[in-house]
């Protein structure tokens, strides 16, 4: 059976889009119906207990979360990640574990502070605190850029790169995107000329800006 | 030279600790002077950009992260971990993000909602939302744990079970404190059984409530 995986346009499932379609193994994408919030239906909740976007299911494996699903298909097809046990894939996990709980977990606040305050004012308050928050993690990721390596991780390219674009265009409705840094716009605009990338977002449909 | 472990008594290093314990391969720990802020001190900042803590380094490789550091420690000495490739490694990555991403990330602004909300107000409301938001993940722990298993991931012990093990401890000044959840308070009590983890806990000079 082709392994499916479950989307919703632009949500946290371009990253591994990007991965599959870089990959060029067989997959399908399967749309959650989010506006009739089907991402909480007991039926999406049976895959995804956390009743998230993405989900990916290959037979009767189901990977819920961005980073995992990202990091075992690059382990099964042998690409997009360094070798096993050596210094370079531990600074890969270094560079994945921060993308993951630290760059998308105060996004996610940046998008949904009624997650955690209810009154208009507090909510501004983070919205705008992790604007800033969010902001710095990319300076100090421009700051990384700065020695011209083309990829996060140096000369290859690896799932981390489209996992970045992915979050730096999430930044796009900012006062200070992303894509405005020097070294970082340079990196996803040349990102976004990958045909894969290319696929992976006409396939879901997103339109300009693209990030 | 022995690869150094740069930590503070309870924070995140506790769980890479708990797994180097259980590895039983040499290593050296290093306090870092919170008190005094050396984790934002020049010094520290060349090893770890994000100034946080921990850091292990091993001659020329620096692995910052709480999950990377785990994550490479396993690989490096193939132990506390599935194989590459296969299911079993899907599933333990799905629960390795949600633990760093999800349960850390936002224990993180239950500790210091100041890092977003400066009024006391919108600081008290995030820490009780974050409480609750917490409570509610061990909720769902405790589902996972309803068939018996003794491990987070099944029958084999790995690094996720000292990592919930520290998350866990970290509820221990909330009102539902992890513990208190029947089937989650019986797996931290059986883990600190583990001689590695005794260990760990000594060596930090912990002391009641462990948990």
């Amino acid at each position: 059976m082709t392994p499916k995986l479950f989307y919703f346009p632009g949500n946290a499932n371009l990253a591994p889009h990007m991965v599959l379609e870089e990959l060029g193994v067989p997959y399908e994408l399967v749309l959650v119906a989010r506006a009739q919030n089907a991402h909480k239906s007991a039926e999406y909740m049976k895959l995804n207990p956390m009743g998230r976007i993405p989900t990916y299911v290959d037979g009767d494996l189901v990977i819920s979360e961005t980073a995992a699903i990202c990091l075992h298909l690059a382990d099964k097809h042998h690409m997009l990640a360094p070798k096993l046990g050596t210094a370079e894939r531990g600074r890969f996990y270094s560079w994945l574990m921060y993308l993951t709980n630290t760059v998308q977990a105060e996004l996610i606040f940046y998008f949904y502070p009624e997650k955690i305050a209810q009154g208009d004012a507090a909510r501004a308050e983070i919205k705008a605190s992790e604007e800033a928050r969010v902001g710095g993690m990319f300076d100090t990721i421009e700051q990384e850029l700065a020695d011209g390596r083309p990829y996060l991780l140096g000369q290859t390219y690896t799932i981390l790169d489209p996992y970045l674009l992915m979050l730096g265009r999430w930044t796009r409705g900012m006062k200070r995107p992303a894509r405005t840094l020097p070294k970082v716009g340079a990196y996803m605009t040349r990102l976004l000329e990958r045909p894969a990338i290319r696929r992976a977002f006409e396939q879901e449909g997103l339109k300009a800006p693209l990030i």
